[in-house]
């Protein structure tokens, strides 16, 4: 879509308060003749939003809006894929791709509102957040310009965009002060640049932001018993908890003990490798705790093909497609999936482990009297000779028939 | 098949020098008149080889093979498995299963030499041991009778068997020594029964063979260097070792960093949940960082597309069907993926965590050029745009004609 | 389980009117002095249903059920299976693994109404049937036991079989008529044994029983419009009609035309090889065009992804588990991906050919603006070479690091 | 990658001999001041290459390659992708998918010869084929810069091009013939546009180049005979033919009984759907032979999963990713399933349908002992109640745990 400017005369971006939107706001102003108008997103990210809104109208928007979208990003985006314990190459919770569809899609609520021309968002040509964005934003509202003015202003250091800002009276505290690029939200914490882009280096210890380093934790053991029904957490070691102190509840536990930490090198969607640290502590806490449940009440051929659509659908998630008609229907497959999955995990954290400690279910499907070695034991033995003989049939074939 | 007692003459049985397979020893013997061969296979267990040929003999068999297969067990079918990260149920890396039909394959080669009539085995009808030995010896000689005697022998308590036993002047000391199974190889320890056929019940100390307990670990880090060739480690800590030597050393390591332990519920082949509980250090150290080294090396399609078929092959595996065409055709596929797995990854055990510390590799596909953030940046951000448009194009397209 | 043959008083036996379960009720009635009801499913198979009752009475039963059930046949089972364009091995559209579970489902209703203490079934011990007929009658009622009399009767040929019919006054009056084994339903006929047995022989004009041969079909074309609502059909050249009506409709026009003949080696779930002739004439329209109305109303991802989970579902219900968890987890993803499959499909029959003439939708995803290549392009060419650049960019870095 | 015009000062340009590429010879020597080579491949279809050359030189070239490729398009393109039995999105046997890659390859080498500065091609924006130009270009040759004059050149319609060609003295004869757009090679026709951009109309029969009108067709049906070894036809009608010889003979075959045309609506990578008309009588005939010698000599689970893996397969030739490292390691997984796929497959020929007429195979897995039920069945019915019981217990235990 070509972008013509003179139509362009109100602008919602998403802002996040750091130094990239803010310059953003100035330029796009600048170079648009436009209104702008900010949006952020209040995710649980620890900010102070006053001052978030404060500064987006000193730097030149006409309004700020600040979005508590916290319930919302916990029960519609992060408990579905908790249900499928969808993790990116095996590994990434998912915790930024999950809340970037979100963001866009308030965005274009509060830009049909507003009746503004175009969306803008802060990320560059390289990463996974653009196309997030602007998938949803063409999903939800085509009919609306978008504007990237990372990918297109022209900087070509940091040193010249903090002058531009300088110039332009922007605030440049602390822009400097971290050598990482990070991103956090309830379901945790992103970061990347700095040391991290050698493969080779360990992250030192002041790259995690919320995690105790093992050393630091305590010396006893805790254990948390979470509750499950039909796939989503209600309760933990007895008490019933809202979706948001569920989580928050097991991000205090999991970074009080180390746990939650993870160090990949990843595919992003724009063909490159990058490496990542991340934190998730509840998202660990809860995906093991939820596996072990189904583990418990998933019948064999359920939890093998669930398993096998888990990497599709985190595949989606990151490659910015929440808002596709296949996701939608994988959502029903797990939903149904999730009828009996309902039960108590005990999880025991220490020393940075999360461990399993015990499960229970009454929907469970493990049977003591058909596991048991023990005198109770009903299994019939004598099926196993018939089971086998028909099982090996086409190997023994295959054998046979080859051999000659 | 149907067994025709009559030409039952000469029977080779797999015998672990228990309690199960010596009485099996006397019950063949007496149910078929027939003389008895047995077979052990030394896979790393520590056993004295020496007590356990002489137990068979003194309890009736003609010959004792006691077989040094570790060599090829490490080579020829925990190294495949490895290349795969082949884990059933996404948690056990399949010790036990991959055992089975390098025994079986050999017994049917001892077979042929002493020109036996038939194959036995110590297994219940209940486990998947049964498959795995069942399966490879119909694959590859179909013409010898299978017995089972413990699916058949009919004493319906382990108290009747050890009277059986104490009868027939077999040796039952130690038998009631431990609440649990057990089996072990190289490649790890698989334990059931007792405690843990409660699956609320976490495992006791006590129920772990090697790894100690989180709180007996070192208070310093161990850092370790493994470096690949083709998919397959070669050398720890710059030392070139053999296969056992890697396996034994890594094993050690991570029992003394508490390493390994897994606790699951599987579903059996035979149509039962179980509760397990396997330690398996060098297994996950090795997949650890074999992973790691993939995340490297691999492209993302092939990356997503092995980890895929890994579910696939350990289900070959644990299923029983190692001896299968499919499995063949999957080792060609993952072969060739493994042409450039080839590098370093250093992983550092601490308090029962193995965490990736770095790797690095002359085939690494990670670009720093294109991946960095700073001034060196190579990648052509004006891409993107036209890359999402192309790329959001059906979820709008699907958005825009259903609104309709 | 063990049949206990005391307990067994009162037996219901799915009843086909041949000869195999007419000797079945004399069988088992003698064998366990038990009092037979029988029970005949009505699937739309052409049979005079009075006198397969007075024969059921005549043989020894004291009650024989004749069951309509081709309503829910075709509504609850067949169309599911329609919506996934299941067919087993690419080819096989399950005429017969569909009809199983659903006549085993309604025997067991009886048989809790009748108060009996087993279900019989007259399936082979080598064929797909019995693990469909007991898989459902386990997953429905595992209190009753189930008994197989043609797995354990033990006449070791036809004539043996014949002879008994004789002794006991049973009609055996063409038994010995066709050489084929027959079995139909609404949706297809499966067709076996006699010359069929060799895979290397071209199915004979008498092995089918509803199709004509091409050189029997009509000189014209004939052009059917079959419109469908959410993935199921609800009408044929314009004329709403019911789900009986439509197959029946489609049956007949396609018999005419030499539509839906289908020849495959397919692979049995007891391990063995079989070669089988089937009829599917509605089924091969309806597959048709359903798949190209999902061609046009299906977003790429959804279309292929669900294609792919099409083999899985054709494989649970050719394996006998359609009562499972699985199955209906993956209907709910199936009726999520149908919301829009609504429009019109042109079919043309022809010559033994079932062509596809056109296809229609509101919901139609084919945009002419940005497919067609004339004056009203509408698609920004422009956003291809950044397309191209990301898509091509991990192939290439792979070239290039592996080149060095 | 930029294009910075003063380094391009030789172009190969792949062409084709009609008005697109003949324009672009001019319009790339005029823009680039460059000195312009062409590249034609010659894959089987019928054209005057003298003329081609002529045309090339007298429009402006300074030199033209006519390359004989069809040996190696077969072989090693065309095969790899029959043994799979590839289908982009279930019908299209990807001729043109295929002959890009290898085209473009072609022209990396005659590149490296010339010394050239960039490849350019006669791709629009909207299709698959610039995908699969400029990903091999990229793979294999990053260094040259790549053009793409028909997303660049700025003709609205087609008059403007016609005119600048005459404007060029570029020979415009036949130019407007025939309404569709056409690619043809040895292993198939695309055509598109005109009246079949619409989905509702019927193809007529003037869009059909090779293949007769089911009413031109003989009236006595024709049957052939292909020999396979390992996966690859080597033999029609008991006669051993050459790649060329093969795919000649069955195309004429198969188009003289009307029988590979396929009529589809189909997602392009770029993300549109597209209506295309394809014919391919000898892929339809070898794709079937092939499929059906599978059916007797591969075992279910290889055929099963190999079926899934087509798809995948397919997916990567259409997206242009023949030159990746996963297509690599699916060859390998392929050949090895091959290694039995050797035998005969009898197909008929008649009124448009390619029939299957049997199959034989020294390798067959087809056991008549097993699979018959005449007198001389092997099979070992009493195997299947134990079979059953363990196959039916996860579906038995998960309705009665959950009915509780």
């Amino acid at each position: 879509m070509k972008i013509e400017k003179d139509k362009i005369n109100k602008i919602l971006l998403a802002y996040s308060g750091g130094l990239d939107t803010s310059v953003a706001i100035k330029w796009l102003q600048d170079k648009y003749d436009a209104e702008i108008i900010t949006y952020t997103a209040d995710l649980g990210q620890k900010q102070d939003w006053d001052e978030v809104e404060a500064k987006a109208l000193k730097t030149g928007a006409s309004k700020a809006y600040i979005d508590d979208i916290r319930e919302e990003f916990i029960t519609d985006y992060v408990y579905p894929a908790l249900k499928v314990n969808a993790l990116y190459q095996e590994k990434y919770p998912l915790a930024t791709a999950l809340a970037r569809p979100l963001i866009a899609k308030r965005m274009v609520e509060v830009a049909k509102k507003e009746n503004v021309d175009a969306l803008a968002h802060g990320c560059t040509g390289k990463g996974n957040d653009q196309v997030r964005f602007e998938v949803t934003f063409k999903a939800l509202a085509p009919e609306l310009a978008i504007l990237a003015p990372l990918r297109d202003w022209g900087f070509t250091s940091r040193d010249d965009e903090i002058e531009y800002a300088a110039e332009n009276n922007i605030d440049v505290k602390a822009t400097k002060d971290s050598p990482y690029s990070i991103d956090q939200n309830l379901w945790g914490v992103s970061i990347e640049c700095g040391i991290l882009e050698d493969p080779w280096a360990e992250p030192p210890s002041d790259a995690y932001l919320w995690t105790k380093d093992v050393d630091d934790t305590p010396e006893e053991p805790k254990y948390i018993e979470i509750e499950f029904e039909k796939g989503v957490p209600t309760a933990v070691d007895g008490e019933k908890l809202s979706p948001i102190q569920i989580v928050n509840k097991l991000n205090e536990a999991g970074s009080e003990y180390g746990v939650g930490r993870i160090d990949m090198v990843e595919d992003r969607l724009v063909g490159i490798k990058s490496r990542e640290i991340y934190e998730a502590p509840a998202g660990e806490i809860l995906i093991t705790a939820h596996k072990a449940l189904e583990s418990l009440t998933l019948d064999r051929e359920s939890k093998n093909y669930k398993a096998e659509m888990a990497a599709k659908y985190a595949e989606l998630c990151y490659y910015g497609l929440w808002f596709s008609p296949l996701r939608d229907a994988l959502d029903a497959f797990v939903d149904k999936t999730q009828s009996y999955v309902s039960g108590t995990v005990k999880v025991k954290l220490y020393k940075g482990n999360c461990t399993l400690a015990g499960r229970k279910s009454d929907y469970s499907l493990y049977d003591h009297g058909l596991a048991t070695y023990d005198e109770s034991d009903v299994f019939d033995h004598e099926s196993a000779a018939g089971f086998i003989n028909l099982w090996a049939l086409p190997v023994q074939v295959a054998n046979e028939k080859n051999r000659k």
